[in-house]
């Protein structure tokens, strides 16, 4: 077959199919990869309570929950092999962070023994948990940095936001069950856990701005539920708490009780948005097919009665259309009505659809650059002033509040200062 | 080989090879990209003038540059079949222009039949060439677009921009040329001619920004020859012309030469630029051989001599590392110095090198976005005001000088307004 438009017309459809069903593959994958996020939390926040009693309780739902997590580990090993068979079509910063979640993976029987005989203490038992969920949601936050279908990169722009905020939910969930079981809530603590609220709002306020209506609704009854007073009481309690009066060291189940009422309710919606997911996918997969076999059809016809060169040379060099503004960038107007479909109106049929996708990609993209951002700036000054993640957060948050610009401004201009000096 | 960490690693070192490959291949393409835009825009200028005296001058010339572009349109249309056989890697948009550029040449023969018989106007002889080479451009573009190795995406960018500025200057050639052939120049045509000297401007000055030292130095020698005063007068008398006062018809050759002298010198550079990218691929290549060598190496090493389980654990739950901060994001100081490379080194070190590639493609997508958001704004103020695209640009120019703002911001906030009204 001679090398056409035509030829190339099919071949960018039937790419797009694979690019499709390739996309449908990776939303399973991120769904096991958002499970195993789940049980690694309610391990971590066990093996927290289990170091801070010293051993004293949790002692079986740790063993529990870490047999749970080791179900849903296999299912993740599973489900990165045909990712890598398919690794023509991913890129290097996603393989590089499978090979990092391996070896984290790889590494937590070892963690978990020195749990169980207690060689370790609760926070850097958290901070481990932590580092490898850390890897996991940068995980989906790379998957969905790399989607450039817009319907399907903004749920997953949703997906990654309410992880992320649930993972911060998860870690409140652990320091706060530490503090109560110890008795006290440090200065460095309560720092942290005010971090851990204002980080996980933020990512949920995003997660609000890319979801439709109806997962909306089933939102806010996660917000609204009773079990968020009871939260916010013992918030108040924990941040509030003097160093030298104790807590209440009763509280700390409830405390753990409170959260994970709450986690298993983000956790419903998140087991929606992937099916959600999963089914926006196959109905993309299907319009494309059906685009796909539209264009052939039409191709077949055209083959079988080409117009004259005239014909096609008069719509492609068509001066009405504005030379800039042919393709690519802007869609603009098709062929007359009445006129015979030609390739040239498949084309430009084909630049306004690509064109609409690149602006409605705009808006998900901004999302996940602000967040790159973010993370960078705080780097920058974790570098800089030797700060924790918690204080570098914080000054860029009150920076933000104290001059009443976007957290995602105030960070960029911040990597604008650390370019220049 | 059972799926591991090291696996992946040596895989994602090997999938980089690959691309770096593949944007080597890329670079030779987008140089006879650029090699045709430069025969066409020729042909543009003779056509011009041909039909704008009416078939007197320029029909030899005519012809032999129309030879010369269909040498060089052989050269590209295989230059498209390695393309196709690697589709994969492409994308559904560099496929779309592809479809579209070979759409046009194959109804070049036509439109070349058509100014033969003089069967068109010299402005929309004009217009049909340009539409051709917009889509060539946009070619590049696509490609600049989807690199992401940041060295080579500069690259990229710098010639986009040199080839897109060229191109304006090669369309001021052409408009200028019949308007002194025709002894006019009206209102329309001067507002053109001024539009396409300062879009020219814009795109040099970004091509500056992304070049090297050396190529600036021959950058500059273009820009302060002799023949830039005598242009500089000649747009003077155009711009400035009487719509009563006839133009001298005979500066018609002189304003192409001088005109042709300057496309010559840029085109020189453009040459350079094409060699230096291919340079650059193929340095790039080597040093991502020799690392996945490296890699090889120390993995080999570390299979004959494991460390202990607990020695991984220790570097990768290592508290010292902030969680966030752990990978992906922010590069951050790899292990200590005197221990034991281990492959938490290894991908801590890739961690290293891919966030600061990230950091570096900043810039350059920046540029590549800017050029995407003023091509839509101007495309909304073409729709909405029912302008030209002279008329609209010129809008978006005065609004950026009267508010003293970049046009890239004017554009932005065009978008933005169009969005919620």
């Amino acid at each position: 077959m001679k090398l056409s438009a035509e030829k190339i017309v099919l071949l960018a459809k039937q790419l797009q199919i694979e690019e499709l069903k390739h996309l449908a593959a990776m939303s399973q994958f991120v769904g096991v990869v958002g499970h195993l996020i789940h049980n690694l939390q309610a391990e971590r926040g066990a093996s927290g309570i289990f170091l801070a009693s010293a051993g004293d309780r949790f002692a079986d739902i740790r063993l529990e929950l870490a047999a749970e997590s080791e179900s849903v580990e296999r299912e993740l090993r599973t489900a990165f092999e045909p990712q890598l068979k398919r690794a023509i079509y991913g890129n290097a910063r996603l393989l590089h962070l499978m090979a990092w979640v391996l070896l984290g993976l790889d590494e937590l029987p070892e963690l978990r023994i020195r749990i169980s005989e207690q060689k370790l203490t609760a926070d850097d038992s958290i901070a481990a948990f932590s580092r490898l969920i850390a890897g996991l949601v940068s995980l989906i936050f790379e998957v969905a940095d790399s989607t450039v279908d817009p319907r399907i990169s903004s749920l997953l722009v949703a997906f990654f936001n309410l992880v992320q905020g649930k993972e911060l939910a998860g870690r409140e969930r652990a320091v706060g069950a530490l503090s109560f079981a110890s008795g006290i809530c440090d200065d460095v603590h309560q720092q942290r856990i005010l971090h851990l609220i204002d980080a996980q709002e933020r990512h949920f306020q995003v997660f609000g701005e890319f979801i439709e209506e109806q997962l909306m609704a089933q939102w806010q009854e996660v917000q609204d539920a009773s079990c968020i007073a009871q939260l916010e009481r013992m918030r108040r309690m924990l941040c509030n708490a003097r160093q030298t009066t104790a807590l209440d060291a009763n509280l700390s189940d409830k405390w753990f009780e409170t959260c994970s009422e709450r986690l298993t309710a983000i956790w419903s919606i998140q087991c929606t948005l992937v099916d959600r997911l999963e089914e926006l996918c196959a109905s993309l997969v299907n319009e494309a097919e059906s685009d796909l076999q539209d264009s052939e059809g039409l191709l077949k016809a055209l083959r079988e009665h080409p117009p004259a060169s005239a014909e096609l040379a008069d719509k492609f060099f068509n001066p009405a259309i504005p030379v800039e503004n042919a393709l690519s960038f802007v869609a603009h107007a098709g062929g007359e009505a009445g006129q015979r479909r030609s390739i040239v109106d498949v084309l430009q049929a084909q630049s306004q659809r690509l064109a609409g996708m690149e602006t409605e990609l705009v808006a998900a993209r901004r999302a996940l650059d602000e967040r790159k951002t973010i993370e960078r700036a705080k780097g920058i000054l974790m570098a800089r002033f030797n700060l924790s993640e918690d204080a570098a957060y914080k000054r860029l948050r009150n920076a933000s509040m104290e001059q009443n610009r976007r957290l995602a401004d105030v960070a960029e201009a911040v990597l604008t200062l650390a370019a220049v000096s």
